[in-house]
């Protein structure tokens, strides 16, 4: 069973163990609870395009352990063509739902990574982690597996190390290597997509040295082990869409969780790294370039979904949207431009000696500078375009709407270019597109552009570029940095 | 008693009729129910403020009817220095409350800029709306009133005027005018400040020719009028402001009303404009003039307590407010421009005949067009600073924190630069500011950008400057406007 | 003689000793000389416009020594109208020449600021400066003086202090100090406006200590003084504005000098300050002050210029003007923004003791930030509006056009909208005014940004921000900057 | 000889007959005439580097036609890479140069783009153009060629076609067909690169219908054809490259020329289009997506030399580098947006029938908005960074600092972290890259970004992205765009 239809998936769902929470309530069911419902729907439509004639070629791949058709997201990105579709399947995915799909996303590349790090430790160190993880693999693909990717730890007080906080438990962490695997305790937080997950791929939060080595680790736990309590968030406006109506769309939502791993036991074909802290900026490292190269394509497919509902917007209030073809236009040229840097940086990219394809560091790092800056433009001309309405979606609640006193006159206060109701839905997903449940971490989201910029200072060559400067200029004298000051 | 405190104002609302709704319940007391009781907290807080000793001079002004000490909402704005208080105190109430209060704004301003307009009426057309207006002004400011201002209607279909539209009650119109008053009809929507305010001042949503002469009338009512329905509408993450818990400031909060006037009876007395459509023009000219000089103080109010709100993130991520020096300076350097430009604006202003000081249409204008701007930077900014929780506030829900079961563990989860409480309150805060219940309508509240940039379009030399370009550029040949095309 | 007219002022000019060079040729006549006489014309216009009866409201105002009519540029600013004055005539200037007119600036911003600080020291240190500077400045009146204003210094390396310099003539200092005035030496570059003036009022460059003593001297010599050399510098395109022909307008245009004060006496009546290092930081912030709030009014008239400009190329090309409306609207809001925040910072100005009116300094600053960005948005419009012949003024030679063996064809080449000949002219003034000769300082000129900066920062109440933030926050814990690492 | 260093280059130039002007006077040697010689040296440079063992990748590629290795100027681009050559190739030549290379660009995608579109012409009219084509591109290769393109035409009123030019030389016409060949006249303008070509490809200036048909010529004719008169064009203080001294860059520089076409005859082997106006649309189209899919190189790579003179002029000034690592950031991440977005456009292009790769057009134009933009803001941040003397390059002419009487003191005014002529230097870099003579057409160069826009709208799905938006929102009634107003 390589390929799996969307309610075969969600069947799958509703044999986990429930130790998902919201409200100081267990979700029984994720595939019905409100709360997690319209996640486990926007992965249910992957599951069944990944059937479909056209779109099938997006949502699948060709495995390269099986050489059979699998789900994209069970596979080994291996050429720039594949890291192509990546994109293409993320803007496609955002331009069904709307918004972010954790459970086909940082799951599948953290295993895409260790593919290639557990290949250089094996190597390099005579370890087994590479066979370990080929054969999850293996079984990822032929169960047709969701997973989600877990890298953000708690953290704690940001100006100390792992190793220094106070609290230990603050950052995921090995707390006793036994034969037969390990026992994990800490906090991972704001982990995207898990309650629409089979398994978590759990890896470090960042780059360590020797001091730091317990918290280098890289295991998969299904969602449901023994140990693991997940606390679903609160996100902008999220109670609407746990309710009936239309004040908010249901089509596809966000979850992001927080996990409480408490001894949680990983037996040791589940381990992939435990204590090699030199391998760990190496994880970081590959995620950062494959997942910013893609991230172009997720803000791009949002991006694409304002286009629409400005235009919508526009028409429902009585007005050409041509009126407005300069501010659609430069909503384009942003998702583009996102979408753009991001294939820059795989058609610069290079195969490791895994197969993993690996794109281009500098240009992926790049994009995620103006994945935190393009959408906020592209969500200011949205609401510029739509009008007061749709700006803060300042209108009457559902249940406003449905009164006998004043709802019928309320639909009248709507109407305009279409009737009442349907201009009350188009305002609502502006809404909810830019200061809403849809809203994304694009800022934060894979890692702040503060730490892009970084990457961007240590991988442009300024001193090159200083000598060719002087060669032109002319310049014979000598001109350095000064000497720092004591 | 020319002025009231906050108990007192309190009092007052409560002795009306309950007229507003929200969820299709009746809301029986605004200065209780959770949807309203924060914004009545913060308007109760400027009429104790204009007791206090030292905020006093910003929340008062001398009447230029009584001469004796008025709250400043209350008061006639004759000079250029009663304008700078206007937007001084703007900035006071934005940063003590976080966001906007209605009800010492709009119904203000709409009651100073009819002050000029019938003037002019009464001058030209022998009326006797001038003395009517003056009346009521004293009463007013004999009752320390709270001014609700009803200025956009429903408006149906953008592209047909009121006397086209299909449903006339799209605007608010005369429906009969009787010896004794007028009975008005029609829809006011996104009317801020109504739930906290004791009287409503309507005027025409936009200048109007004869065939619209229906739609030109002002006038005063009681909130709480015979044939007055009102409901408060759903702003972004509005419920949990009406929640027990940290999800949301506790401080201020919005309300929008859509007002549903249902054959409403005002007696002569208060009926400040009615059919004398060349006037309608003047009434929104004057009110954006007087409106868009000041916003700009009020983002740049907001804008200091998203500074403030970056700086505790900062912190409380346990770092450095100073390592984001740079990105601080911008938003405060956001912050003074919409306010400077507005104080431009109003030294460039002048007296008009009936004593109503008027800034300069062209720079409030300008004003307007960077108030739809830079705010949307300046939240950019407060994100970028703040990190991954506070960008869309994604950390567990105030119940979650209240479990028994990992309750502790997930406040262990956000203790870093401070407790774990007060970091998640701080973060909730971002979110409330950028992507929450404290976002203003900075696009288009007080009208769009676009409407402001025709204003720049009519109000700006291009002839002279072109006169002037080709003089600097020695040009002696003819260069004219192509002829249009047939 | 308190107002001369522009015939007069030439004249009085070509009185002066040369001593001005370029290319290493002496200047003989400032007034005739291809280098120098488009500013001196532009100067004389101000002088001429001085007599008009409609434009002599900006350019002259009442003396505060004679309360008579004097050349604005030879009063003291003592309220925010003359403040604003100093804006309009300013803005009025830059539409006339297209660009910055320095001999009537700097210089008298100087002698303003100096009787603010002048009248501080001798009232604090009783010195008798402020006596001094009266007798100066009625001598300025009663002559009409043009006065330049010499402030920054050559510097040397910018990471050590004057003193520290190897050089020390890198900065203007004072070299003796004898009984009946004293002896400076060294060098100040960049000056705007020298050959057009009589006179060079020089400040310090900075801010300074104790240890830098030696370089806090104020005085004014004559632009012709023993042993004053004064070389003027190239500046872009330069040479086409000294040729015959069209490649440059010929209205007016900027010049900037270098003075080497090589041992030049200046009399005691001549010395408003001479080593009190604590008052040298008073005279550079009020310079500030005054000189930033002023110069977004340059930037405007320029950018009315631009305006101007650029219409007139969308006609030379044939189109209509109203095809760019957007554009245009853009570059008139940039205009009115720098000029407008300039105008808010002399609102919130206050009167000194001495009589001189002191804008904002925060705003002040802020506004310099906004010249530094804003100019150069306005010019990037111009340039995408005018097309491809005016972006770098990409035409042949004017002597190509005046070729016996093709220069018909040439300007058939360029026949559009209107004749050739305009077209190249008006396609010459866009280069002009945006990578040619134009082109102010609009960066550093003044000081840079990042100065400005560092005022923002010193000026905002960021603890009040962060106190004002944890209140609407509910924060009851403490939020503490971290402590400094060692 | 499918190779030829740069000395041969030289002089197989020398051989052709001078008919290049400027100053009114014909340059004998365009290898030694100061107008012209720098552009030669920067192309003759490419020549050299095609041996170099290392550049040799980027500077040569396998030829289609001969499988020999050739310039890369002299091949068909067949493969994505082949297009990543190109962009790679041009910004080694501008980091070499520090600006365009004119005689190595648009001649070379003029030849690729006809190969298709002969290709097309052949196989659909039955025409003989594209084997006319292969031999004169085996012709080029043989000879080593460099080749300039001529697109730009005069275009006379831009609001007319070029039929209803009231003068038809405006645009570069077929004059008369005669069995051996065709007689062509008119101006084609703006043109780069010419003074260093052998040869120039002459391409319709845009797309035209039938009644255009006359314009619709494709042909090579040798750069010294008789008939054809060149005029050389002034550009940003180009006057100083041709003087002696340091005032100017002396590495290379732009050339633009205007071609007089006075009845040259062009033989029917060097005519690619005669008439075929349904094809010149797509000349045009091709041109475009490879053009703007390279040029995002062409300004990073200018860009990469800004980012080396504002770190020279950092340290010149005495200070570090790293003081300015935000901005050197963002100058760095401009031009890597420019590059990746033209790399992203390359790996979504498709190979032609014919054998042309070609860039995806949307990508392609979306890269020409963000090269008419983000340049703007890397001058801008070198002129921020490199302080007053660099904005305008406010220094002494070269002769000044030679003066024996001023000389020596000059040079003292600009030492600091350097000694004063490298620091000058090093300053007249800057300045040439921001407001002089090395400032590239980023705006207008290879058509306007507005012609960009028109393309992103014509490409981009609307519709589609309406009807996603109206999905996600759940509308089910009808929102169109309404009719027309008569």
């Amino acid at each position: 069973m390589a390929l799996m239809n969307g309610e075969q998936y969600r069947e799958s769902l509703r044999k986990l163990r429930p130790n998902i929470y919201k409200y100081d309530e267990l979700i029984e069911d994720v595939t019905s609870h409100p709360a997690t419902k319209l996640h486990v729907d926007s992965v249910a439509h992957s599951y069944d395009m990944s059937f479909d004639p056209e779109k099938g070629k997006i949502y699948t791949a060709v495995s390269h352990l099986s050489g059979q058709k699998a789900h994209r997201w069970n596979t080994l990105n291996q050429t720039v063509f594949d890291q192509v579709g990546n994109s293409d399947m993320k803007r496609d995915q955002f331009r069904w739902s709307g918004t972010c799909q954790g459970a086909t996303c940082a799951g599948w590349t953290g295993l895409n990574v260790l593919w290639a790090v557990t290949y250089d430790m094996d190597k390099e160190l005579g370890t087994n982690y590479h066979e370990r993880l080929k054969k999850y693999f293996q079984y990822v693909e032929d169960n047709a597996l969701a997973l989600a990717g877990a890298i953000t730890d708690a953290k704690g007080n940001r100006a100390l190390k792992p190793s220094q906080q106070k609290n230990k438990d603050t950052n995921l962490h090995i707390k006793e290597i036994r034969e037969d695997g390990i026992v994990i305790r800490g906090y991972k937080i704001q982990i995207c997509g898990v309650a629409a997950a089979h398994e978590i791929i759990a890896v470090p939060g960042s780059g360590y040295g020797e001091e730091d080595k317990d918290f280098c680790l890289a295991v998969a736990v299904p969602r449901d082990v023994a140990g693991l309590t997940i606390v679903e968030t609160r996100r902008p406006s999220d109670s609407r869409a746990e309710e009936e109506g239309w004040d908010s769309p249901k089509v596809g939502i966000i979850t992001q969780a927080y996990l409480l791993f408490d001894d949680v036991f990983v037996p040791n074909d589940r381990v992939f790294m435990c204590g090699e802290f030199k391998y760990s900026g190496k994880i970081i490292g590959n995620f950062a370039a494959v997942y910013r190269a893609a991230i172009g394509a997720c803000v791009a497919g949002q991006g694409d979904v304002m286009c629409g509902a400005a235009i919508n917007m526009a028409r429902a209030n009585g007005l050409s949207s041509k009126t407005f073809q300069d501010k659609l236009n430069q909503m384009a040229i942003n998702n583009e431009i996102t979408y753009g840097i991001g294939l820059g940086a795989m058609l610069k990219g290079k195969q490791h000696g895994s197969g993993l394809f690996v794109p281009d560091a500098l240009l992926a790092h790049v994009n995620k500078t103006q994945v935190a800056k393009l959408p906020y433009e592209t969500k200011v001309i949205a609401q510029d375009i739509s009008g007061g309405i749709a700006e803060t979606g300042c209108m009457p609640t559902y249940q406003d709407f449905q009164s006998d006193l004043y709802g019928k006159q309320l639909l009248e206060c709507l109407e305009a270019g279409t009737d009442g109701e349907s201009r009350v839905r188009a305002a609502r997903l502006v809404e909810w597109l830019t200061v809403g449940g849809g809203v994304p971490g694009c800022m934060h989201g894979g890692g702040s552009p503060d730490g892009a910029k970084l990457v961007v200072r240590a991988l442009s060559q300024w001193e090159k570029y200083a000598e060719d400067a002087k060669r032109i200029a002319g310049i014979t004298g000598e001109i350095a940095e000064p000497p720092k000051k004591k």
